[in-house]
């Protein structure tokens, strides 16, 4: 018999390729057809050459979505200062990127306090050894399978060995990948020990968007209890 | 007879204030309503205190709306930045401030150069004296008529001598207003002279947006054809 799992799969579509003038309409497809929660790229032309949008857009559109997962994934310079702007316009998880920030301990305390769960970034070129004094403190890790600012890039699969790195160390954590990530590239991420499942152009940009969802979640939860049963 | 008039009334809402997560069917609601053309606030978080929206939501816009013309009130740091991304997007006139660029002319020739009108703003704090000089070289001045960065603010009726200023040289030129105009405020602006009218509040907000857009296309016209009359 497995065991119970210390970790769970879960699908988070990027919205950054859907349709951005119908995001309510767009979001909403993708919880329908599966969708775990919603990972909203904030870019600010900064921190990431790219502007998507900000809090005011992510207020308009928790009026729509009532009850879904907001995993708020924040490409800015200074991303202390959109916190409480998140956190009222009602994000579950604000998660900033190390490299934005000189006090990421601070950053951290400061989500807390705003009511929200906390996730922390690295960069491609970040090392996972910057991000290891953090992990007890955040729910969750992101490790950038692609350089942020933009959809559609190719999964980069030599930043596996940092998900291994964090599994081998935090059984339960919620360690997040995005970029690339789609049915032909999922078992990587799956076997290195990710979870969270960021997936864009391969789920929005789907005929069959919840076909996409069930096989990437498939081969996550193969794996998952594949490592259970053999603890 | 009254004579042609040099300059006509255009009325543009300010989306900034509408549903953003439902954008597309927010700015096709305002062009059924008699709306002139569309004011698109992008705010990056520098310039101002707030993050609204960039190119990757024009260019999802665009597509929905295909005719209605495209103000992009750009309050982002470095100008030059978007100046192609907002062409490529689709946007009609490219109204940038003259407090976030060093040099104005050069962003002027590449607005230009990239195909799109140009428009250039000044803040309630900056002298109407430092637009005199690239007036002849653009299509509309923009006079901030509140701090820029939020909707729903007051009305600063001291900025009108910088439109009566403006108005005074320039027969011809789009003047536009920004901040605070409703049916209630309007009647100042026609006065001084402006005839590019941005509302947010008052336009978004109304159960009539129809009405409140002819009220103040109303009170320009007049001005302008008394104006007309009189010379």
């Amino acid at each position: 018999m497995a065991c119970q799992s210390d970790y769970t799969c879960k699908i988070g579509p990027s919205i950054l390729n859907s349709d951005l003038s119908i995001l309510a309409s767009e979001c909403q497809r993708m919880l329908d057809s599966g969708a775990d929660f919603l990972h909203l790229d904030v870019m600010d032309g900064h921190f990431v050459p790219n502007l998507t949008f900000g809090h005011p857009v992510v207020k308009c559109l928790r009026k729509k979505i009532t009850s879904a997962f907001f995993d708020m994934h924040m490409m800015v310079a200074n991303p202390e200062r959109w916190i409480q702007n998140m956190a009222d316009a009602g994000a579950n998880q604000y998660t900033f990127h190390i490299e934005a920030t000189e006090d990421p301990g601070q950053c951290i305390r400061k989500v807390r306090e705003a009511g929200m769960k906390v996730g922390i970034g690295i960069k491609p070129g970040t090392s996972v050894d910057v991000v290891m004094p953090y992990v007890e403190d955040v729910d969750m890790v992101l490790v950038m399978t692609v350089e942020p600012g933009f959809g559609g890039q190719k999964f980069m699969e030599d930043m596996m060995p940092k998900v291994k790195a964090l599994r081998a160390k935090f059984r339960s954590l919620d360690i997040e990948v995005d970029g690339g990530l789609s049915p032909t590239t999922i078992d990587k991420a799956a076997e290195a020990g990710a979870n969270m499942i960021v997936s864009g152009s391969a789920v929005v940009g789907s005929d069959d968007p919840r076909l996409v969802i069930n096989k990437m979640r498939n081969c996550v939860q193969d794996v998952i209890q594949r490592s259970q049963v053999e603890r």
